[in-house]
């Protein structure tokens, strides 16, 4: 059987990608709370806990566990506070949740979250759809928030969604991002998330969009949030990884749908994601095959339908199968 | 509504990718050859004419059309003959069909074929289970074939399965890629197919596989037949348009499994190759909306299942919603 070991043996000879590849990539597994917020059914909170619990025994630096937006807009998230109780929490794992606002952030405050996230569109059109405002107003909203995280020594990540496209406006240029980055440095948020949340990124558009971001924020950490809505998340991968991105959103079998493409694929799956960088020899930390036995077993039975990840069907490239016998020929040549 | 051309536009201000793009690419719909011979349900002669006929009719340069394998081996295209006659032939579009030996090279001169593909596997064990002997005695089989193409000015392309990753021996190296190439070359069929038979390759071993064989065989052409059973087939793609591949493979809605991954992705899907393509810049003279329409209707249709094509539920990402009109806030602080 040939290994994951041999396979990189072979990448060690090769001459490389065009471009450097980071030693090593920091995913956050989000499917508790971006993908089990789109299910139709109900995921009670037992088997929330069993699934968080056993990603967290993977080796996934980190974790996003629920959201605390308001219980009647997302039901399936109202159990938050008690999902965070629940977990049994691994030295080293980061566990966040999703903070929308101020009255997010009190609830928040409660429970034992390493991170939270706060929720902004970079598009007007996106925000009003959202939070039914334009994207500066929905700042100054969450400003409390970020101030009593800030207060109280908590992780703030900044997430922006639509910034790498939106639904509704279309490419969503670099000067928009780079301003809304800035609202978030400005106020002490060092770290955001550049969400393709509709699907829209292409490889040269990440690239761009990354590289410049970073070269323009030095302080400022940048996440890639990816979808495979149009098949291009793995491709757009590769993209922020030349341009140097280090942090990555993923969901366990590609949970989470697109809100905008009933039916589609939504967040690029974690297995997916860890498969590539292996192949890459790029370090996770993540124990793949774990990853997926949690994929095909505790999450395909919460959800009661297949998912998304080509893992729910595929192994691994290094698995291989045993080879047929020949057979005696019967006339080898001329038939 | 944001165009192709104004995601193009933001494109044309980027930086770009860390490397070169091609002008241009062309691509061979493989669908009626490589996907349909999966399907389990009969798809009627009078079905895959209309179907291709619709297809060469969307600015495709390159169809393949059926396969001269022995009938009762692959029943589904037993009316191979029968296909080849029913299409109106399109100026300036080629059109292809698989030749496996001599005898189905004597089938195919009875037909109107631009193009015969001559059908090898790169490793012995997969030569051994799909034709039953090693590569090298497999070749010898095709030889006559090649013969009888050349002698009537056929234009020959020689498949190469297995060259990007063996389900039986895993990694093809490229010294076994080249040396089955160096087989091609010298018996006068100076245009090969790398194939990732089974959906094994990643960005890396593509990038590193073509530069080399592009360099060691300056004179043949290379086609890229790639897969996406393990969600790489558009990162391969990308790596393959980094190391200066022109040519490609893809299947209408993704059509085709991989036999070795069983309910699996088999073959890239044309509408995401063309997607990615058009929002790189990259020219391909397809028409994608009636890609997608062919997709949706008479290919849905044909195979009777959905499509593994992200196209079968979303739409390309310039095709933009209609923005929601913002509601008058009742509290818009505070709350």
């Amino acid at each position: 059987m040939t290994t994951l070991e041999t396979a990189q043996g072979y990448a060690a000879g090769m001459g490389g990608l065009p471009f450097d590849l980071p030693a090593s990539v920091r995913i956050q597994e989000v499917g508790p709370r971006d993908g089990f917020q789109l299910e139709p059914a109900v995921i009670g909170t037992a088997d929330k806990i069993n699934i968080i619990d056993a990603l967290a025994a993977t080796g996934i630096p980190a974790l996003q566990l629920t959201s605390f937006v308001r219980p009647d807009a997302v039901p399936q998230l109202s159990d938050a506070a008690d999902v965070m109780a629940g977990c049994t929490k691994v030295p080293g794992v980061e566990y966040s949740v999703l903070v929308p606002n101020l009255k997010g952030a009190q609830r928040a405050m409660e429970c034992d979250a390493d991170v939270w996230e706060l929720m902004l569109s970079s598009t007007d059109a996106h925000s009003i759809a959202n939070a039914n405002r334009p994207t500066e107003a929905a700042f100054e909203l969450l400003r409390p928030a970020i101030e009593l995280g800030l207060a109280n020594d908590v992780r703030l990540v900044g997430a922006m969604a639509t910034s790498l496209g939106c639904p509704f406006e279309g490419r969503t240029g670099f000067d928009r991002v780079a301003w809304v980055t800035g609202l978030y440095a400005d106020a002490g948020v060092g770290h955001v998330t550049l969400a393709d949340t509709a699907g829209l990124a292409d490889p040269a558009y990440v690239y761009d969009m990354c590289r410049r971001l970073a070269d323009a924020f030095p302080q400022t950490t940048i996440t890639l949030h990816l979808h495979n809505t149009r098949g291009l998340g793995m491709a757009n991968v590769l993209a922020g990884l030349a341009a140097g991105v280090t942090h990555y959103d993923s969901s366990i079998g590609g949970l989470g749908g697109c809100p905008y493409a009933p039916g589609a694929t939504g967040n690029i799956a974690t297995e997916e994601l860890v498969h590539l960088l292996s192949l890459l020899g790029v370090d996770t930390g993540v124990d793949l095959d774990a990853l997926i036995r949690i994929a095909r077993g505790p999450v395909r039975a919460a959800v009661g339908h297949p998912l998304e990840s080509s893992f729910g069907k595929a192994d691994p490239s290094w698995v291989l199968h045993d080879p047929p016998a020949q057979q005696v020929l019967p006339q080898p040549a001329g038939t």
